[in-house]
């Protein structure tokens, strides 16, 4: 079992590492960071970078592709060498799948046409603009693709993909280890609980936040 | 507000990463991942590598410190020059934190004598010969250390720490921007949730989990 993590020039760090800390923990996966090109690749905001270990041609054929969000997915929606190599694994995986904005390259690479799938919330909409059927839920399966709503969710996801790829009691062990117990101290996290102003905010914000 | 991330060979990555994507957010803050040596430091099962931009030395007055835990903190416990960085940064700094067994090396360092402090669950007890109180709380404050359970609640952590800095609005908002309204697929994320078998069977690895 072969799992490719995607990196691209500001992703959100834990859109990808939340998943991997799950999902790398599979009996005899191997796990891969790649990217267009092999070495260090920056976060939105500037102050991490992880080391892509492949570059995307070492690593034609991985069993789950695994697409984080992050400001910089604007500026991947027209490169062909990103959206080719995500149609060409894509043939051949398992699991295709994407945290938060990460959604919105799997559409713009044609795979989630008339599917139900989720993103960020302040992304939502243009994910219907890319054709497929957002839903406000914070893990989406549809037939092989996997989507997950913001940033955090991507967690949440790696467990549930776990649970149905190992067996439920693997992905029980999976959580205990990592002290997956979360309590939040505000209930904020969706913009159906958080403030009515704070979701203004933030939407007013959107294209600053997602770009 | 500068805020020093210390990475060490084998360190859990989102012991470091969850905390990071909320701290790394607050208003005005310069966040650096910092090692012994700069340069990638890879996480516990080797597939990740996180930069470290800088050296401890270079960063020597840190607003707020952040040690994750990881197997690889069991190396670390008589590292001097670790060790003595963390005691000269803690004379300055605003919050010295942990995620996990980081609390391991914040104790080895004499920072948590007589103080309540918490780690993974598996690692309570050793945290204990280390001089510290621990609780089996999630997130733990004792005026200014702050100590999180194991490797997810850091995202915890961080979202309590940022609103007693900068506010529960602030801290509301970053949690929407990150969609931090967490349903995990399963509730085994706690000894005390988690089905018994389950639970004895890490117990009986621990060692090998911790190391």
């Amino acid at each position: 079992m072969q799992i490719a993590i995607v990196l691209y020039d500001r992703f959100t760090a834990l859109d990808a590492v939340g998943p991997y800390e799950i999902l790398s923990r599979l009996p005899d996966a191997e796990t891969v960071f790649v990217a267009e090109a092999a070495g260090p690749v920056r976060n939105d905001t500037g102050s991490l970078a992880i080391t892509a270990d492949r570059t995307l041609a070492d690593v034609p054929r991985p069993d789950i592709v695994l697409v984080p969000g992050g400001p910089g997915q604007s500026g991947q929606m027209e490169n062909a060498a990103l959206l080719g190599w995500l149609r060409a694994a894509d043939e051949s995986s398992v699991w295709t799948t994407s945290v938060c904005t990460g959604s919105l390259l799997l559409a713009a690479a044609g795979l989630l046409a008339g599917r139900r799938a989720t993103s960020h919330w302040l992304a939502l909409e243009e994910l219907g603009r890319f054709g497929a059927e957002p839903t406000g839920e914070r893990v989406v399966f549809d037939d092989k693709y996997v989507t997950a709503a913001g940033v955090s969710s991507g967690i949440d996801m790696g467990l549930a993909l776990m649970g149905r790829i190992a067996g439920d009691e693997h992905a029980q062990a999976i959580q205990l280890m990592t002290e997956y117990d979360p309590q939040p101290p505000y209930d904020a996290g969706s913009p159906q609980k958080a403030p009515m102003h704070i979701v203004d905010a933030l939407r007013a914000r959107s294209r600053f936040i997602l770009e």
